[in-house]
């Protein structure tokens, strides 16, 4: 196995015991750069020079028997709404042209400081407002789109260009592009990230989590970002006991035949594992677009308020539009979003007071054609690209509830398929455990990069 | 001393005692309900017989050795926003015409609890939606305004005709008819006092919270509150240390002279009990206003927002126009407001972090004439009587942090002058502390009830 084909919690293991340079490792993953990256647009910026002069240091360090953190010596990507100290913060978007982050965000402090090398800045949906990043293909097929906003990440991690990386989510952002890229995503717990030097789009429902390709590894950053020491992983994967929702509305609808059996497939084995699943009924459900839209679009429209009056012509048509619209909204149509959504967070806690997770599919079809901008369904609805893939993310972010999307297997045409496990607020270790004993029944080739 | 007269803790202790039988104080009480009430119209229902059958079982229980709590006995208003189980809670609308309250909110069931005894309901500004409270007049001078929203309530402990009240607060109504009729007034920090069971005005910016005769009787009421044990008092009214924020701007700008010198004379005696005043200058007050209606009049209009569609005849012009005019507002209003508020709630922090408490006036003049509508500076600035009521109370609602108001003298004509203590969130417990010690200072019978 070549070192940028190493899961972050592996290359990190052998880093430490000497067996991996970090030189070696982002050699490996630069090189690998070179020969996809072109292909697949990622990367805004690959900040080679400081990634291999970091390498060094990281070398000279363990040479002194200093071992900074749990994540030392391993690169990673960082989606380019977050700031790193003298880089700019492109938010892919000409609005910000000429800007340069004065300070670290608290994330990209926190993983310098656990030992990570900056690698690059990727590729967003422009300012994060929409699913598709179409600066940047799909890994597992060029002509797909990635998905967004966090596009670029989900891109670099699936393809090997960074070890891990890490997304924003405001509606799925980090869910569905891991989702259609093969690789996992952890939506945390709302709040529970700290977002200081994370440009906004909508901030009552902005998160900001890991992209990575085993679920171990996402808990490996997430320890990371919030300050903690790096989880023990259980000893077996025994799920004796654990109660699994499985929604009988909402999540099951309007989803692709395959994505639907790959999901319910994945429940079985949890089941086999000693899990119980428990049909649960999703509260709410025919408000939940409003209450997104309700509540995103004003937030992001203030948040922009100012540059979208003296440089609107900067903006991509598509979300111009849409921060347009925004500021025509009343502000009792953004109340009744909140006071709704009150309502379904403690709707939501009373299933989950019942059932320990939820499984569902992250999104209810797999990464569609570039340029493909509606599916018909069976029963005849037509929806666009965007409403189907926040569709299924967004109740995580209205309710804040912790959401962790993983692959459970590919379509007829290889592209990848994935379950989310839905949890109460701060359950993000039992998230993490679950994933792994399903994570472990399958085959390792899986969450190596794609060839 | 009539038992009418005294105050929460000197009547409690006295039933402890078995000094004095919760009979005797009700019917006091209730003797000088009919005495004074018609003259001021605190009150929109008594519930006489109600409370004399629980003052009866107080005796009773007092006979087997039974204290329910520490306000075992003692009769109490609640303004008419506070649900009591089988009363109606007009909130002094006409559109509550056949309300009933299906159940005790949770202030009513604790301070039931605690063994206070409900005498009525007081008048309220329609909805909590005004500063006058025009059902009510001022307890020391019929032809002036009671003050409000709270009116009723401070009209009535101030006159003798319940023991102590709970106000509600969303911009001042607490303490503005406290300052006003010369009795005590305590707006907790945010969220402190549970809010379920009492009508909302603006949800953001509510509070209930205690009016009494007595600093001492506030933090009883409080601990009854929030569910905690009766407050030791301090041995002795040593302030030696404390270090008091003295606004160097807004708080004593058109002020009425008379106002600002009573306060000053406050401050002066809080020096000589050891404390050091210390200027501060108060932070983005061009915005306060702004911010105060940008937040309350859009809540206001979405929590009426149905019975405004159904029944708008029924609401009085006054708060009418004012649930009218928020349904236009827009939702980049209502946001520009909630991040100004953010931004001042941390200005606010840096200069609580200098000093232990604020001392400034409640209100900048005290109780105007019934129909007086607006006043005249000696700058030439006219202001209406609402927005000089609001103007020096609201920066407490806006950022969540305690306000007491306590009285310190009188103007002139006789009339109340009050001066409110702020201090940080959760910092109840000092500003009471403070508020004691300056209230050792005075004359005892200047919390007696008006004679």
């Amino acid at each position: 196995m070549r070192p940028y084909e190493m899961s972050l919690a592996a290359a990190a293991e052998r880093i430490r015991r000497r067996e991996l340079s970090p030189v070696e490792l982002v050699d490996s993953v630069l090189e690998r750069l070179r020969e996809v990256e072109p292909h697949l647009g990622a990367y805004i910026v690959v900040t080679a020079d400081r990634a291999r002069e970091a390498a060094r240091e990281a070398e000279r360090s363990l040479g002194r028997g200093r071992v900074r953190g749990p994540l030392h010596g391993v690169p990673m990507a960082l989606k380019d709404l977050i700031d790193v100290a003298g880089v700019a913060t492109t938010a892919s978007s000409r609005v910000r042209a000429g800007h340069r982050a004065r300070r670290d965000s608290t994330v990209a402090a926190r993983l310098a400081d656990a030992g990570a090398i900056l690698l690059g800045k990727t590729h967003t949906h422009e300012f994060a407002y929409g699913l598709t990043t179409p600066q940047t293909r799909n890994a597992r097929d060029p002509h797909r789109v990635a998905g967004g906003s966090s596009g670029g990440s989900a891109v670099a991690v699936a393809s090997g260009t960074a070890t891990f990386a890490l997304g924003t989510d405001t509606g799925g952002s980090i869910r569905v592009p891991a989702a259609l890229n093969g690789v996992v995503g952890l939506k945390p717990t709302y709040g529970l990230v700290p977002r200081r030097g994370v440009t906004s789009l909508a901030w009552s429902l902005d998160h900001v989590g890991p992209i990575t390709r085993t679920v171990q590894d996402a808990g490996l950053v997430l320890a990371a970002l919030v300050g903690q020491d790096p989880p023990h992983p259980p000893e077996h994967a025994d799920l004796t006991g654990l109660r699994v929702g499985v929604p009988v509305n909402h999540y099951f609808e309007r989803v692709d035949a395959e994505v639907e059996s790959a999901v319910r497939r994945a429940v079985a084995q949890l089941e086999a594992l000693g899990a119980r699943a428990v049909d649960v009924r999703i509260p709410m459900t025919r408000y939940l677009q409003a209450v997104q839209w309700g509540l995103m679009v004003p937030e992001a429209s203030a948040y922009h308020e100012r540059s979208l009056r003296t440089t609107p012509d900067l903006y991509g048509a598509d979300i111009r539009v849409l921060l347009e619209a925004g500021a025509l909204m009343s502000a009792g149509d953004y109340l009744r979003a909140q006071r709704a959504r009150t309502l379904m967070r403690r709707a939501w806690a009373r299933i989950l007071a019942d059932v320990d997770v939820i499984a569902a599919p992250t999104v209810p079809l797999t990464a569609v054609r570039v340029g493909q901008e509606s599916v018909t369904w069976p029963d005849g609805t037509v929806e666009s690209v965007p409403d189907a893939y926040v569709r299924l993310s967004a109740p995580a972010n209205i309710t804040g509830i912790p959401s962790l999307s993983l692959p459970v297997g590919r379509d007829r045409a290889g592209l990848p398929i994935a379950m989310q496990l839905l949890g109460r607020p701060l359950a993000e270790e039992l998230l993490l455990r679950v994933g792994r004993a399903y994570e472990a029944t399958r085959p390792a080739r899986e969450s190596a990069p794609v060839p």
